[in-house]
């Protein structure tokens, strides 16, 4: 049976989280409310009490009790997910088709997809060496770029892998459409249908994606929002599955949950990978996006036997619309030239050579260190705007590098709802579930800090919360 | 037993074929040869009569036998492709990686990859119009071309599907990374691993690959080389193949074959796919080539429910290097967005905006009507050029359009061994079994004419000719 203080606290509870008191509100002082509610003092402490305990109001010496500012607060970080799941087929197109049509409509505030502001990009630069280039080289374009891609871009790339902390050759990459394509083809060259690649948990929804169309099955292992995989349960899962052919994962700045696992956990699960035979598929999308410089090694780095597929891209970075990617396949050379030939022949000619021009310009490094500077800044301000208006007991992340923060709401949120009330209102937002092969993190959400903090953006924030928030009460109350 | 002018005839045909005795020599007399082989001149005359029969010699009055100049010859075309084979798994990656790797290479000379010669390109038009967009659409690029593609493009393809003899709108097109990855995404939404599709016999080894990849199985139906499917095999396949699902065409110029299905055959074809509840993937990368004008309407044109996924490019057109492709995918619309989406994102936005500026323009007719008679002329002279140096009883077609050849050597032929001797003498040729799901056509071979005529090619088609009548000597010798 419940007791009258904490009937009194919830009910108080839920005032706050419907927003009818509100951070820095001053809650009604102990005697005014121990009459208005027929209760003691005490009752009336007690219950204070125990919200002081959840950190949801704060006493103000010498003038009472407030709602706590929680801006002020060290938001909770999410926890580390949760056992590995056996493998499963993956089910997650239906719910990327909404986030990726939002996409589209300028008219929708961009916190779904994780795309940055034009504005954040140097395209007109690389849009000047582009037409430079077609104007001069008048026969770029007359010819397939196949094989392993052009070579001066490839050329650049070795260049700029020493900056990466590693040193491979225009040999060891082949140049593909986005990191998605080298995904692809990296799943592909590793496993047949039936197979099962360990993932993160939560991971990328385009991987996701991919392991569901290639007929392969996704084994989420445990992550934490700090240092990654945990790698005694990443170990556990090769023991007990047999059709596991390679682990996929993210391990500089994942995606959604924004860490970088520490250089010794790397060199650990390349150790792992190496020790079961199997491979590793290096997602480095977001790799130099990390906040403090210098950027961390690659796990491939650690790669002695050619079993890490690293896969990378200029679409965090410098265009996504350029569609340029590329893969460093390891022992899997031969077969990924032939996968690339299979599928999409080559890539673009054009793109690939004005990319090479950039990265040899030198301007690189310089837009990497402002662009980091800046989505630093991004993500602050959301993670704070999130600390002001979501429900008490949202945890979020804190990212160390990328664009993206992991919102943890209380149990009870429905995120998938939550995404149409939100495009109902105009904004755009990445359900959990998406993110996860069983559907799961249900109550979570991913939101991009990709476009600059604007009295747009912190509306929509604030919408998002508020939505949460009433949708939380209106389940408490149902 | 074999008679003695059946001997004689075979022995002076082998010295025809080796070019002991080469086309416009005189035999010699009937009298002189019975004198020196001491045999009757009856027996003389019977052989000789042979070799007229068989179109290798011919009598000139008053004048004696001659080896037949081939060029004033009509040459043989190939004859119809045998009994479609049961589904069959395809393997013909390892072939095709030969063929990939000397494209490359430009001291080789192009007989083998379809690729046309930058000279015949409108390539300096098409870079300046991208260089124009690139400096004055500042942003473009900055972000993902996702869902169909871009909108200015498909409205192109639109108007342009008029002409084509059918009348698409903009919301029928996806644009895709070349008429490959159209080929990709269609199979993959018609079909999943175990299912078989129906191709032409011999077909482009791409789709060959594609089918490969994707776990699915080819059966080869009989081709004619002049009408292409012979429909009533293709009933008879239809109805003995429980798990196929698809019809895989080039209706309009197939490759290799260069063959146009006459009207009536599309509109049949297209019935007999809708009677049968399956869907039609209509290759449609050489349409714009038929060598007489206007092009014959595609399959596609016939099409009332949605059954044909009508899969095109500008790669045989305009410019290969920029990868813009095309698919109307009829009822599969919704699959086909998703597709693209999760294999390759979205396409590269400024090539995409070129070509749609190039097709806008007007200069594409121009262009077209210029290609499609260059191209006629260079496929004549290296038909020209085959009558004059290849093995007697060498077959090839005639095509409608495009800029290939498929040539049948006599029987006993090995196409992929003339395919390594030519590469170890600098040329490439695309060999027959490639072409096949099941490695038939060991004797025959695919020789481009995408280059204008010229001594190097012209010699390069000699030594092929000479390579694989030494060949078939070495082989009728052992």
């Amino acid at each position: 049976m419940e007791l009258l203080y904490e009937t009194l606290a919830a009910e108080l509870n839920a005032s706050i989280t419907r927003g009818v008191l509100r951070p820095g509100d001053r809650l009604p002082s102990v005697r005014l409310l121990a009459r208005q509610r027929r209760v003691s003092v005490a009752t009336v402490l007690q219950a204070y009490l125990r919200l002081e305990n959840q950190g949801v109001i704060e006493v103000r010496p010498k003038s009472g009790h407030y709602v706590r500012t929680r801006r002020a607060l060290e938001l909770a970080e999410p926890r580390t997910s949760r056992r590995a799941a056996s493998p499963a087929k993956v089910q997650v197109s239906t719910g990327v088709a909404a986030l990726s049509a939002s996409m589209r409509d300028p008219a929708v505030v961009p916190l779904g997809s994780a795309l940055l502001s034009p504005d954040l990009l140097p395209i007109r630069a690389l849009n000047r060496m582009l037409a430079g280039i077609a104007r001069e080289v008048s026969t770029a374009g007359a010819t397939y770029e196949s094989g392993p891609g052009l070579l001066t871009l490839r050329r650049q790339l070795a260049r700029r892998s020493v900056t990466w902390g590693m040193s491979l050759a225009a040999d060891d990459f082949v140049t593909t459409n986005g990191a998605v394509e080298a995904l692809h083809l990296a799943l592909r060259a590793v496993a047949k249908p039936g197979d099962a690649i360990a993932v993160e948990s939560p991971t990328y929804f385009g991987v996701l994606q991919l392991i569901e169309e290639l007929g392969l099955k996704a084994v989420e292992v445990p992550t934490n929002p700090r240092s990654g995989f945990e790698l005694d349960a990443l170990e556990q899962v090769i023991r007990s599955t047999p059709s596991l052919k390679a682990v996929l994962a993210m391990p500089t700045v994942s995606n959604p949950i924004g860490c970088v696992m520490p250089d010794d956990a790397k060199e650990k699960l390349v150790k792992l990978v190496t020790k079961y035979g199997l491979d590793l598929i290096e997602d480095d999308a977001y790799g130099e996006l990390v906040f403090d410089s210098p950027r961390p090694r690659p796990a491939r780095a650690w790669d002695r036997e050619g079993r890490v597929l690293f896969c990378g891209s200029i679409s965090k970075t410098l265009a996504p619309g350029y569609r340029v990617g590329w893969i460093a396949p390891g022992r899997h050379m031969q077969r990924i030239e032939q996968l690339k030939f299979a599928f999409t022949v080559a890539s673009p000619t054009l793109p690939q050579l004005a990319v090479a021009e950039f990265l040899a310009s030198g301007g690189y490094d310089r837009h990497l260190r402002r662009l980091r500077a800046t989505l630093r800044g991004q993500v602050d301000r959301v993670r704070e705007a999130i600390a002001e208006s979501f429900p008490a007991g949202t945890r979020v992340t804190a990212p160390s590098g990328g664009f993206v923060l992991w919102v943890e709401l209380p149990q009870g949120a429905d995120a998938l709802e939550l995404q149409s009330r939100a495009l109902a209102r105009g904004i755009a937002l990445a359900p959990g579930p998406i993110f996860s092969a069983r559907g799961r993190f249900a109550h979570c959400l991913r939101l991009s800090c990709g476009f600059p903090w604007s009295p747009r953006i912190a509306a929509a924030v604030a919408t998002v919360g508020e939505l949460a928030t009433a949708q939380l009460a209106r389940r408490r109350s149902a």
